[in-house]
């Protein structure tokens, strides 16, 4: 998967996951590669882009045609249950930001978003 | 400054800011770090997060109170310097998005955002 999500024009909407890991992974590694999969396959998803430093605090967007869209991958069990072991066991603190984009502009989607500054 | 901005309740606004990393230095590390000092001195300042992993791939989110905050960041003198730097030198890619934050929750600024999922 391409490092940056390749959007279409605004609007849209997005997740933002700002973390900060606990120490070790316990599972966490596996689990991130599925719940990008899972995501994936939503009615919706867009793309996704993630980054974590080695001091283990991570973003993950993930971008969404609707907040609809974002309300049905936010029920899905096999999420929730990887929620439950995030507030638990992976992450010490976190915050989940969501929001509708509105402009997007860049050097790397030009062709698909159109959008200018 | 801790890694986790502490936000105020919804709605505010944000900036994400996702890039690839050219190799080498270049005067980068100076530059992000007086980027983030400069806008917090800006009007309508709330807070930043970044996180940059080992492949060069990072996502800085910034937020702000309104548009016209964003608008004044943007016209920023230093702020279009480092910018015509970015696009030359320092980014391969990059995609910026300005989107409206309308829910927030987490576990790291429950007393400040209030919000619920």
């Amino acid at each position: 998967m391409p490092k940056l999500a390749a959007t279409p024009c605004p609007p849209y909407y997005t997740v933002i996951f700002s973390s900060q890991r606990s120490e070790g992974d316990a599972g966490y590694g596996a689990m991130a590669d599925r719940m990008v999969e899972l995501a994936s396959q939503q009615p919706g998803f867009l793309g996704v882009e993630s980054a974590r430093g080695s001091d283990g605090f991570g973003i993950t967007v993930s971008y969404w045609t609707s907040t609809d869209a974002i309300a049905q991958w936010k029920a899905n069990l096999e999420h929730l249950a990887a929620k439950d072991l995030g507030r638990t066991t992976w992450y010490t603190h976190y915050e989940l930001r969501v929001a509708k984009v509105e402009r997007a502009y860049g050097n790397a989607n030009t062709t698909e978003n159109g959008a200018t500054p």
